[in-house]
């Protein structure tokens, strides 16, 4: 039996899209399965018992002979699909690197520039609680400093690690190509833009929507 | 020449402490630099040029015949010393689920769990600011779903990845075991404790003072 892989998604995530691009580069068929986070349907009794008890996605769903196993987490779930592939250095250094800005991502990115266009495009800032605009400010500070810290690396690089494209440019591609949807200039970073358009020229590109 | 390894850390920081206790456990040495992030030393122009231009600690330093490399983010720096051996699953779906835990780590856990404890052990609850003292409740709340995620995997589950201790482990640990520092009760995750426990024993062990 030949492995099937399925991905639990909402096609308005970032974090979804990075699992959809890293397969759509590696040439491997994903099949994928909506859901709407807005209608809480992550949040079923169903979907926390079967899929992800964390109640979120992405999770990649992988069948094979023995059985489905569910993986969540964005950049887990990259990591599994590029196993040996290019989109992985094998270099300890390089790979560690690579890892190094997954994490920021996750940690330093993601929370900021990610969380401001959910709460902007997608929630409506009529919509946000008095706690949410109260971290506005926050976020936006802390996604310039994000965005920044990017622009200063991709003046004197082409990709994030090593010297070409891995998991680490696709997990910051994802929220950063949409950044002015939570109202990032990214006018200001001439080498983010420069990187956007070196990953969007990549062979097998998909893009978001 | 020998590849020589120095941790530039604070040493009241779980972050820190993950690379430590990693390289305790693989009988690595590790020579430490510390700073006082209170005093604002990761923030020095020299730091920010040399060792972090994200000006946060860890950095795991790696010196060897080519120079000096600089590897930020807690986990990176975990999965750099840790590769090859048995800390890193070779199994390809027990690898991607390890980082899975690590990712869930950097995302659901050290926000509310650790943040909590360096806003009341570090910098005192009368010295918080307005907006942190408005996202208290809210990390507690995130908190204590991230080590009730735990809990019911660990009531199933020796450790996090596989059948054996992982960077998983190391890196949940971390913060954790110091839970009860930020307020959290760990009376309240009977399996969490029994694992604290299991991590405890483990030949190389290192705690964190």
């Amino acid at each position: 039996m030949v492995e099937a892989l399925t991905l639990h998604e909402d096609p308005r995530s970032g974090n979804c899209y990075k699992i959809r691009l890293t397969a759509a580069l590696l040439g491997l068929p994903l099949a994928t399965r909506s859901y709407d986070i807005m209608q809480g349907e992550t949040r079923t009794t169903e979907f926390l018992s079967k899929v992800n008890p964390n109640g979120r996605i992405p999770v990649l769903q992988i069948n094979d002979a023995s059985g489905a196993r569910f993986l969540p987490e964005s950049n887990a779930a990259c990591w599994y699909l590029a196993h040996g592939s290019a989109l992985i250095p094998q270099e300890r250094f390089a790979q560690a690197d690579m890892l190094r800005w997954m994490f920021f991502e996750q940690y330093n990115h993601e929370p900021n520039v990610a969380t401001l266009r959910f709460w902007l495009r997608f929630v409506g800032e009529a919509r946000l609680s008095a706690e949410q605009r109260g971290q506005m400010m926050a976020k936006r500070i802390a996604g310039c400093a994000a965005l920044d810290l990017m622009d200063r690396h991709l003046a004197e690089h082409s990709f994030f690690a090593g010297d070409a494209v891995t998991l680490a440019d696709i997990a910051l591609f994802a929220y950063t190509h949409v950044a002015e949807e939570g109202g990032f200039g990214l006018g200001d970073y001439p080498h983010i833009l420069a990187w956007i358009a070196r990953v969007q020229a990549l062979p097998g590109f998909v893009a978001m929507d």
